[in-house]
């Protein structure tokens, strides 16, 4: 693997997949994410340790997150809401456990029916949690709605900064800022990110941005100007967003890696090869409209793969 | 009209209704530029002066151009492909006209049959033309394939920007930088845009930006990174790319509308009433697929429309 100017996750199996009605196969899930290492997409979130009642398509979380953990050059994720969940992915194994609370109260009760103090609380349970693990756990925490929120609008920068700081004085090694409901705009994303990037000092910091209103590339640039480095996407923008009927999801993954090779930002990640696996997983979801403008009017001739140049 | 920080161009009844397939009434084109100004957008390029056979959607040149001047509030302008067209919109009395020649020496062969360096010649009888008239037009110029073309693919910075000088030696009082092909990333936007700002001094300059390959809305963060305060933009992102079968069209007027507005910078736009003519634009072109993530999502709860709040 070549050095890379910025690191992309894939999403698309969890934020992605708890959106759509086709629940995928476990075999399916795992050729996914084999096919997207081999594209250069190392950091996955495999899948979400959730009560199945409550998303029938993680019901086999303990099944994926095995089989991606045998799956050569994979760092596998899985969302975990909470202590619960997170045990469950630390019996299993995984080397890295994603926890998510909201800045809007509001959201997060409607989510996960507590307070976001109460989120808060159980983050540190979990934390303690894996400290008593004999073996490393990459513990990150994300913090959701961090630019308004549907239910609550607005929410406040000073909400979110001092979430971040909690969470990191209670143990979280990455620190992920989401536009859930897609209501970020450039400026906003930059002058957040500018001070989350301050306050968290050495603590690696991702954003998670949803296209719900077209910004999303463009709020992919806001923050690369504050610093950020690390983005999570969805192969073929699969997702949509609860709140919003017809509307898009999670950025897509193969549009922000255009968009970052086309600047000469390595992501260390071949766009023909994302494309596709894109091919293979519309086939698997029929009716589950995909996003994606290089899907559709595909590569300038101007582009250079520097990757497929590699490979 | 309010003070504005950006200014948003209308080119869908051009740009856009070039490459549709329904050929609109010249009352209904009417009827779109008189509420376009009713929602703010007083800057409409509301035809083309081609011949008629080469597109039949402008065979009513003359009688869009003259019902244009007679609303109240537009600059109406029209692009012109050479002298002739030129000397047809002088005529009818518009008070600003556009021309267009290609950076791509190639895609100007294809696109007017004749070499960039021969359309220079032509913008200066054009000009020439415009001095002997006995009244002020405003004479703008755009460079065509300024990032990249189809054809010849990479197109060198020292070209488009000796494009500019030579415009603006020649007469043009504006000059448009055109991704006609959609290729443009916002690395070389701001690259590019930082080097026409600064060359072309007080003569204004505007970009247009096509969203072919995701990356219109980023490109024009870019661009406003670098000084641009004026953008074309066609209502439901009308259009597509007559070199890239089933891509999308020029960038999407009402979500530009909203990136601009969300951040604070006025348009002096008001996005609902655009939303309102989209609906009746989308009626008038049956199977013609209209871009746009707000009038899909929706406006945020947290969007603060000044517009409706000052009428």
């Amino acid at each position: 693997m070549n050095e890379r100017d910025v690191q992309i996750r894939e999403v698309g199996l969890r934020d992605g997949l708890q959106m759509v009605r086709t629940i995928l196969t476990s075999a399916q899930k795992l050729e996914w994410c084999a096919r997207m290492v081999d594209a250069g997409v190392t950091d996955i979130e495999v899948t979400s340790f959730v009560p199945p009642k409550v998303v029938p398509q993680f019901a086999d979380a303990v099944e994926v997150a095995t089989g991606a953990l045998a799956i050569d050059g994979l760092h596998a994720a899985a969302l975990v809401p909470n202590l619960k969940g997170a045990q469950r992915a630390f019996d299993v194994g995984l080397n890295k456990v994603h926890y998510v609370l909201s800045a809007s109260n509001e959201h997060n009760l409607k989510n996960v029916r507590r307070s976001t103090a109460e989120s808060v609380e159980d983050f540190e349970r979990i934390a303690a949690a894996r400290d008593e693990l004999n073996r490393e756990v990459m513990l990150g925490a994300g913090v959701a709605t961090a630019f308004g929120c549907t239910i609550a609008g607005k929410v406040d920068e000073r909400t979110v900064l001092g979430l971040v700081e909690t969470l990191i004085d209670a143990g979280a090694q990455e620190i992920t800022i989401a536009d859930t409901v897609g209501y970020a705009n450039p400026a906003q994303v930059r002058a957040l990110m500018r001070q989350v990037m301050a306050l968290a000092g050495p603590v690696p910091i991702a954003c998670h941005f949803h296209d719900t209103r077209g910004l999303g590339l463009a709020n992919v640039m806001a923050a690369l100007d504050a610093g950020v480095r690390a983005f999570d996407g969805s192969l073929g923008g699969l997702g949509g967003c609860p709140f919003a009927p017809n509307a898009t999801g999670n950025i897509n993954t193969e549009d922000t890696v255009f968009m970052l090779e086309a600047q000469g930002l390595r992501t260390g990640i071949d766009i023909n090869r994302l494309l596709a696996i894109r091919e293979t997983i519309a086939a698997w979801l029929p009716g589950e409209p995909l996003t994606g403008a290089i899907a559709r009017a595909g590569l300038p001739a101007t582009f250079v793969d520097r990757e497929a140049v590699v490979a």
